[in-house]
This record gives C-alpha cells, structure tokens and sequence, in this order.
C-alpha cells in the first residue's frame, strides 16, 4: 500500500468540528466513550478518515460500530492498545460525508479496566459542522437497553460484550426514526430497587445523578466517570425509562447477602406465590422516589416509562407508584407504555431480546412519542 | 335451474347437531342471534345446505360472514323478511364440512326492530356432532370491539352497519389463534361509566348481567334479551375487557342533558386541560365496580383489562382502579394490557381501528393469552 | 321496516351513468357479464342503492363482491331468480358513493343454463359520470386467471364456482395498482393448445375472437355470447396473457379420445421423461399463432406473456416460440415475465395459488407494466 | 489487559480441522481468499480464538465478515499489514463454538496488490471437525453477485469495496437457507459477452477454468490465481449464473477502443432503438459457448441461469441461447430463472439492488432449488 502522504492529524481539540454522543466529560482529552450509544459525529470531505483511539479492559472488551452516510457500515471488537480504525478509503474527495462512531457496549461496572477513549482524526479533508437533531431523548435501562441479546444465535447463552449493542437496540431505532440525539444510561442485570439477584447495590437510581459512576476504579476516576453529571448541559425532550424486569426477577431469587457487612436483602413471595406486599411496596417507593428525581433534574422533559418486553409482571406496581406519584405532585407530564413481550420469534441470544423484539418495541414508542413530540405547544 | 329434491328442511329444534355462537335465550327457536360475534356452526354431509333466517330492521340491517372449513366463504347484507341463503351447493356428498354463519352486527341499542333470527336448515346430508373448542373468550367492549371500522375506505364517515365485523375483529382473530370459543358484549359508543358524549346511561356495566339489553322494546323482550344471563352456563377461561376510550372522549365533549329528568352529566377537565378528579374519580370508581360485577360473576376466569387502540389516555385512571380494586380484595387473577394505538397505516373508516389494527392488537392479546392459558396448573 | 319511498328503478338503459367492465354484448339490456372481473360502476348520491339481477344455472352459481368507494364490501352466492341486492343503505344522501358490482365466477363453459344479468338500479339519489382510467389491461388465462383456489381452505378440493374470484385475483390487484380498467378472458383447466387432459378443444385462442363463445347453448347465444368481439371499441395498453401451466399438464396425463370422432390427442413425453420433440413443437406453434392472433387485433398493445404459478415447465418453450415469432415479424413490443411459484406458504384451495400467491405475483407484474406504462413516449 | 498465556499458535498447516469457502489455491500456505464468499470455517472450544491474516492493497482494501454459531457478528475493513483478528473472547471454555470469516470484497481485478491471506489460528481451546453441508452452490456473477450496493446509503455512488459484501448477498442467503457449502465466482461491470462499457475484455467465461485470473499480476500468480481449476474437486449441486446485465448495458454505452491495439468494440442499437442484430446474435453465441464450457466442466449440475434484478432487457436473447444449446445438445438439465427486478424500495447504493432485493431475489431461487435438489432420484 503507498500511503495516503496528505492525511493530517486532529487531536479531538483540534477536531474544527464534531458532536458527541452520550454522557461524558467534556473536559478530557482523549474523550471517554462510556455507555452503549455513546459516540461521536463529523462531517468531511476527503477521500481518507481514520479515527485515533485507545481501548483497554481487562476481561470485557468494547465493540463498535460505524454509520456511513446514516447508513450500517461496520461492527467489530476492540482490542487493547492505542491504535487507528479508518473509518472509510479512496472516497471522492468532494463529496461530504457523514460518519458516526458507537460504542456497543453498555457502560462496564464489572471491568475497572474497560475504557474507549478517543484521542483524535487523521484525514485529508476538511471538518464541516455537524447539524444539531430537533429531538433530545435519554434512555435508562436494564440488559435489554444495553442491547443484550441483540446479536448472537439463539442458542449462545454467554454474558458477553459482543451480544451487547446500540446498532440493534430499540433506543438507536425510535432515535433514527424521530431524528433525535440520544443518551443511554443503563446496565444488564440492575433494576430500580434491585438487582436481579436481590443485590441491592444494583439500582440504577443510585448512579443517575453521576456521568457515568457504573465505572468505577482509579482510571475511571481521572476520567471524569464519578462526576456529578451536568443536567443543564442536555435537556432531553423525553426521558424514557425501560426498569422493572430485574426487579420482577428478584422475587424469583434467593436472598441476597452482602459480602461485606453480612446484610441481607430479599424481595419475597408469599405462600401462595403472590408478592409479598411489604417488598412490593419498597419497589413501589423506589419508582416513586427515582420519579421525583427525574423530574427534578429534567423539570421539562416527558417522562414515558416503558415496560414488559420481558414479562408484564410489574405492571400494577409501576402504575400504582405512578399513579401515587401523580397524587403526591400533580405532575401530569409522564405516561406508561408496555412493550410488546418477546417471543420465540423474535427472542436473540441469552433469552434477551433479539432484533425483532426491538423493532417491534421501537415502533410503539416510535408512534407514542410521534403524539407527544409532534403536538403543537 | 333445476331444484334439488333431496333437500330435507330442519327447525332449529330438530337440527340434530349446532353449536351455538354467542350470548342468547336458547329456549328460544327460532333463535336470535343479538351481538357481532354470535353465529351458528354446523358439521354436515351432503352437496348442499341453506340456513333458514328471519330478518328485520327499521334503519339498521344485520350482516352475516359465513366460512366453510374455516375459511372465510361468504359476507353479505340481510335484507328484511324470512328467507334462505345457500351455504353452499354442489359439493362431494360424502364430505363433512364444517359451516360457521356470524353476525356482523353488534347489539343494536339504537333500532328496536333489529333482529337475526335462525328458524333452521335445508340439506340433503347429514349433521355430525360439533367439536367443541378447548378455551372460551369473553370480550366486552365499545366500537372497537364491534369492529367499526374494520370494512369500509379510509374516507367513510357515516356510521352504519356495513362498517362493523366479526370477520376483521380482533376477537375473533385471538378466538381463531387460540381454537377458542368467544362471545362478544359491545356496544360503539359506550363507556365504562358513560358514553362518548356524556350520557351516563350508555355505560356498558348496567346491562353485563342481562342476556342482552342492549336491544329493547317489545320484540327484544319477546326474544328473551332482558333476561338474566346465565353465567354458570358458559365459563369463559378469560374475560377481556376493552373499555375505556369513550370515558376518555367523554372529557372532551360538552355536557349531556338528559331528555326526561334534564339531569346533567358532564366529566369536566380543568383550565390547565387536565382532568378534573373528582369527575376522575367516578370513572375510577366505575371500574373498580365493574371489576367486583365481573368476579362476581366469573369467579374463575382471568380478567384481563386492554386499552390503547385508540388512545392511551386513561392508562392511569384504569390501573388506579385496579390497583385499588386489588388492594380491596387480594385478588391477583387479572392484568392489564395495552394494545398498540391505531395509526395513519392501520386507520380504517370512520376513523376507528382497521383490520391491520385488530391484527396487529391481536397479536399481542393472543401472545399474552398464550402465557395465561398454556401455562400449566 | 319501513320501505324506502323514494326509491326510483331504472332500466339498465335508463341509468343516466354507469360503466361496464368486462367482455360483453353491450346492444343487451339486461346487460351480461361474462367473465369473471366483469361488472358495472356507477357514482350515485341518495341514501340507498340496489342493483335489479335476473340469475340462473343448473350447477353452477354465480358470486358477486361488491366495492364502497374502492374497499371491499360484500360478497355472495347468488341463487336463482329475478331480484334486487341491496348495495348499500342509510348512507348521507348528499355524498357521492363509487360502488361496484363484479362477477366472482369465470366464464362458465360447462353450464349453458349459467347467467348473470343487470337488469338497472334503483335509488333515492341521481347518478353521475363515471370517471375513465387512466390504462386499459387484458388479462387471458386459466384457472390461475380465474382466481379458483383464492377462497377456500387449503383441505378444500372440489372443483367449485366460491372457490373462484376477481376480488384476490392478480388480474384485479394488478389493475388496482395502476388504476387500470380491466377485461379478463379465462377459462380453468384450458391452455393455448390443449387442455389440462390433452382436449385439444380446450384451447383459449380459438375463442379469442369472440365476445364470450365459452359460454354456449341457445340463451348465451341470445345473449350475443358468440358475437365476434370488436377490438376496435377497446384497446388495452398491455395483454397479459399466462397460459402454458394446462399445457405442461397435458404432458403429464392419458390421451385423450374425442367422444364423438373417436380421435385421439396426446402430448407425449419420451422414455426418458424429456418431452417429445414433435408435441413439444406443436404447442410452440400454438403459441406463435397465438402471438399473430394477439398482434393482428391489438396493433398498439405490450404483450406480455407471464408463466410460473404452478411451474415454469414450459419456460424454454414458450420462450422458443416467442423468440420465433419476433425473429418472424420484428414485433419487439412484447416481453416475458415469471411470476413466482407457489408455494406451500401460499397455495390456496384446490391445490391452486392462494391469495398470497396472486399478491406476489401481482407485485412482480405491477413493478414490470409500471416500467412499460409509465414510461415516456 | 492480562494476556491470556494459553493462547497456542498455529499455521494453517498446523490447525487440525478446517474448513476452506471459495476457489483457492490449496497447496497455499498462508492461504489465500480470492473471492467474496471465500473464508474459513472452524470449531473450537477454548475461551479465545483469534485469526493470523495478512492483508494488502494498493487502492481496494478487503472487508470481512464474521459469524458466531451461524449468526452475524462482525464487519470490518481490513487495513493493510500482517496481524491477528480476535475472533471471540472469554467464552466459555468447554463449549463448541462454530466460526466462519468470510471475505465481503469480490475478486480485485483492478488491483494487483489486493490479497486477503489466512495464516492460522491462535487458540487456547481444541479444533474439532467440521461438518459438510448437503448442498454445493456455485454462482457466477457480476456486481450484483459481488453484492455491490448491499451496503451503503442509497445516496452513495462512489464505486467501493465497502459497499460489497457476502453477507447481504443472495448467494449467502440461498446457500444458508439451503444448508449449502458455495462458491462466488463475480466480477462488476463485467458480461457473457463484455462489459457495461462494450470492453470485451470483461467477459467472465475467460477467466472461469482457472482458479481466480481475475486477480493479476506477480503476487497473484504466486498465489496460485491463474492456475487451473480443478472441477473435480468440487462438484457443485447447482451452478447459478446471473449474467447478461452489463451485456445489456453495452448496447446503451459508446464504443470500446482496444487501448493496445485500437481495436473497437460495440454493441449497436438500430435506429428505432432495437438491437442490432448481428451484435445480439454475438451475445447469444457468447451465452451459448458458455453452457458448453459450463456443461463440459460440471457434467453433473444442474444449470440455472437466472435473470433480470436490474431489468429484464436480455431475457429473449438468453432463453433463445438456451433453446439453442438445448436443441444442439439435448441437455435437458438446465433452467431459466427470472429474478424480482430492483425497485426504489428496495434498491441500494450506487443504484444496485439493495439487501431487500437481494432477500427477495434469494427467497425465488431457494423455492426453485428446493424443487430441484430435493426431489427424489
């Protein structure tokens, strides 16, 4: 290969233009990627663009995937070093292209090591600005808005990066779909009050107010993870809520002890297979608490809490806290949309939702919001 | 043509073999047949079958759809008067054929001279026993689920009969996926506690436990629709409630002014467009009521409350209801569903839900159904 | 009821507007229709229509469907007799309604005494013109043409007139797509040289010339079935002719003996399964005549020659004769089309291409004819 | 990241179970893979596997794809240099995973330097025998068969490898659907006869006996591209051709001049738009020389030539070929397979049938292959 002798570098600095997607801080240079659907967006000419990147992990390593134009290009691991991606080759060098770079994978709370940075370009073109999208919209989630099970054979039941996705995941679609920049803030296996496994630590709540304190450990540290997250900075049209299933199967799991302090915690059911009410009713305050949070820290935003792509078993505890909620404030700005469950048909790897089921959850939300986004004030 | 002389003509008493489809007076022959959804199916031998009918309207003519193994064969009008239709004719003799005639036409509240009734049959076979099926369906309902809309162009907006199915019905398309039995109990127009207009009257509650009081005067009497219904004679597997949308619609029309008592009726919204909750409340209150009614009656059966065809605005009012109504009594052998709102694609005439909308809220109910039905005991 | 007072009957020929589809003799009044898609429209205002039918047969029956303002609306057997079929009623008298009435049931070659008649309407509305399409389409072919098998369940295996119909017809899909008006010429089981069974009376072409001559005996004669047909009065922009599948069929069954000269007709396969030579080339003459037959009476019309629905068995030699014929005439304003094979997911009853069958077919058609009828002159 | 220390590495020679896609030179060691289609296939245990290459180009780089136990995984573009792609990680480690990489980027005639080389596995698991599939597919093509357009927005017209693939391919999703091992053999822009610019240099039958002649130049003949190919070793069920679409092309481009020699080639239209023809006839003959060479090297295949994504211009002159070769040989074994043209709905990039056209185009031939692979001896 003779190289390309007019490609130029750009530290992101330098970069004249770009967007970023996703939570971060701002302030780093290499720029950390650290959620699913984080990433980032130029415009150029050229007929040459490489993206500079550093990637390390020490178990769970990042994937991504490139849009050319808005349309699917690429997908592949990342493996540990700091290296180049090109991004496209020998292209008319007039034309303007658009380039997105996403991460797939979700934010990683069990890899202190885990980090997508991106350090910079090289190209032979120019840096155009990149058009703002009409629509803002956050998502927070569980595995199923990480994408878990989105790619992957029916059969594989790993707990693997490479299932994980935003180029297959329901929020990507109604995103595309609605022509909005999103968020994702969400973490396989969490819930509102608990984790699947009755771990109590594991509630999304807990973290919402940081950028990304999922990521823990010194590295994720300096690169602003356990920061206080910048409300201000982002004012999502809709904050779409995707919680409950891990909390549904808490009540079919043992109790949980703390390997540290020896507590326990423990979602029980009754004899005859009902929920028991005092457990139910600290989810309960749990959704109704993580609303008030919400929505003090997103006064204008609709709030649509989604559910049921995975069992409809909470339903009556959501709406109930919903609806107490409602009472206590007022607040009429909220709505609750069940999925559609996954079926045989349309299931992915790991008993996760495959690509199907989120199209077909894509489109209920697609349509819901349409009514509240398109409205006129 | 020359007359087939092997044609043997049965009463409907002396039909060896029919399966009855539908709330009716079975002490009745000939028999009427009150709701969309009701019908008569026959297994029979021989080249030819007419079914012996008695019609009559002052506005509203009945429509009838017919299958043959199955299949959907035959939808026409009923013009008035006593008369027979061919089933079919020439067919190998020695061939059982399974033939299903259903009303197209919901109970007609608004025209007291509406009837459909069966005298009997006309053949030169034999009846065999009807199989009957392994789960029984009840639906209650409004429009929806008298299926206006369902036939017709997108432009029509007359509200008439021939825009009302079985045959494009969600009911009968989860009844069919699931080899379900079903009945229908609707009424376009009505509400949980009122109508679409406000009038309190036409609430779909106060006429649940009569066969059919819906049609009223002097005929509809003599046919038995104010009796009783007798509930211990056909226990559905689930009750599917489809109410809601005209209780909404209700908030958006002026007040109702009764004719005779010049009482008024009126479920008003506030200055800032919310709901008012005391009026609120009522449609609450008519849930939670409509729930004991239902139990009380179906002490078996999973209830299973659907919304959202034509809007999800009540979703918190209903699940307030049933969370209280669970709260009240314990009982967890219910749910509550949205089915996915009707859009510029699915839309059929007048407005209302077309046939990709019942096939596509279908699939969802069927999906659910499955999970409840299949489940083992 | 009360009976409609206003209601004025008009003659056929007293009808002020009204258009005419399909094949007929149209000095007749009551009118005929023929064919299978022949039927009438007519643009009305009032609140009531009916359409006056004179019907008769000694096997088999005719069906009818009929359309309000383009969507399917009803469809029935009709039996015996002089009568009046409601086509709608209770409508808003001031809007104009678009209604048609179209045969269901191919022309009828084995019942002499099978007829459909107009008679005229009667309405409290007026009638007004009839808007033209913009395309005229010529379809001729078979039992796939009759649509038999696109009712009726997939068990069902009588050769019966409900199985028949133009409203899942490709014919009737294709023309819907692109606005065209359409004449059918079909007969089931016949093919350009011979019959499904080697009755090498059983071709289409040698009926071609006349209004309906399939249709014989003393009244269809009345009724100017045997007329020659005047191509003058309509030119189709395209003839799709798809025929071949009874002649493949041929190859597969006994000879056959002619009752009354006792010759015999066969077309023979060789031992090694290969179709003999000599019968091969006569059904490929066939075809070349057919093409001279189809040129001569539509000078300015695309042939189009669709084959596959059941098979593509004859591909080569229909493509053989068709190739002969544009090496003889420089004719190159024809083409060659397959429509794809049925399948197991889209067979119909009677083992013939079901309604999915014919929509993807229709597809492939409409695709071609938009390349050909669009395209600049 | 800790680097996994079992990782064990091994030649291609060296790996013990293996299987090889597409025509290659296997006494190659790294292993070269010439064509889109051409990868690797193995089973593994171990938690890790990674893939040795070696890659260049001077202008077309190569892109893969890879699958996990059948499913999609990755796509990628492989950049110049000699390195290892991890294939999954932290799997579970006794379980059997199946992994195929196949190449997207068709053969490179146009650059020398283009070369995709499999050195060998580096693993910590077992290698384990694959197993043979019941079908061998081999398609011959153009663009359409390089998959070009199957990637990329439909604004994109730059002609590039990235818009190529396999795995958006017809012949991948025939071979999938048919549980079928295959070969690409597909060069864009080129013919039977010449290419879509009258080169008549650009006709695949002159490089179809060797092993990839289409890849030239030194590196290429030391890879063992222009040697013969040994139909033995291979005996495909079917050999799909899908040719005739840049021939076509031809009789609408300017003359071709030999820049060597100065000779001219041109495919005429006459004055009224037809083909000339003389030149038509030169284009049967070229179909027709190929059936023999086709024939002569897979005596036992069934030949289907298949026609018609991007228009179906040349679908007499090839069926008149085909007759022609029938009736000079006899060969009974062969078909003529009209494809779903490209429509706005399911086009591509650079005006090329999309992933749609491709599924549809793939769901006509595995419905035909079926009926021939299938049915009993």
């Amino acid at each position: 290969m003779t190289p390309n002798k007019d490609l130029k570098t750009y530290s992101l600095r330098e970069t004249p233009y770009f967007k970023i997607y996703g939570r971060t801080d701002r302030t780093q240079d290499p720029l950390p990627l650290f959620f699913n659907g984080s990433g980032i967006e130029v415009n150029v000419t050229g007929s040459e663009l490489w993206i500079d990147i550093d990637v390390d992990y020490e178990m769970h390593e990042p994937w991504v995937y490139t849009t050319l134009n808005g349309s699917f290009m690429s997908r592949q691991m990342l493996t540990t070093g700091s290296y180049s991606l090109c991004l496209f080759r020998s292209m008319s060098p007039e034309a303007v292209k658009n380039i997105c770079l996403f991460r797939e994978l979700q934010a990683m709370s069990e890899d202190n090591v885990c980090r997508l940075l991106i350090k910079g370009f090289r190209s032979d073109g120019d840096f155009l600005p990149v058009t703002d999208r009409p629509f803002k919209l956050e998502f927070i989630g569980d595995s199923i808005t990480s994408g878990e099970g989105t790619y992957g054979a029916k059969e594989d039941t790993d707990w693997l990066p490479m299932y994980m996705s935003t180029s297959r995941n329901y929020a990507r679609m109604v995103s595309d779909a609605l022509n909005a920049e999103y968020r994702i803030i969400s973490q396989g296996g969490w819930g509102v009050l608990c984790g699947w496994d009755n771990d109590p630590r594991h509630n999304i709540p807990s973290h919402y107010e940081k950028i990304c304190s999922f990521a823990k450990g010194k590295m994720n540290e300096k690169l602003g993870a356990g920061k206080p997250y910048d409300f201000e900075s982002w004012k999502p049209d809709a904050v779409i809520v995707n919680l409950g299933t891990n909390d549904a199967s808490a009540f079919n799991q043992p109790e949980w002890t703390d390997p540290v302090t020896g507590q326990v915690f423990f979602q029980r059911r009754e004899a005859d297979g009902t929920y028991n009410q005092e457990d139910l009713g600290r989810f309960k305050q749990a959704v109704r608490n993580f609303l008030h949070m919400l929505r003090k820290n997103n006064p204008g935003s609709h709030i649509l809490w989604c559910y049921g792509m995975l069992g409809y078993d909470l339903t009556f505890a959501i709406t109930d806290a919903m609806n107490s909620y409602q009472k206590e404030t007022g607040d009429s700005n909220l709505a609750f949309l069940q999925l559609p469950n996954t079926t045989d048909e349309t299931v992915g790897s790991h008993a996760h939702p495959g690509k199907k089921s989120h199209a077909r959850a894509a489109k209920v939300i697609i349509e819901y919001l349409q009514s509240v986004l398109y409205r006129p004030l």
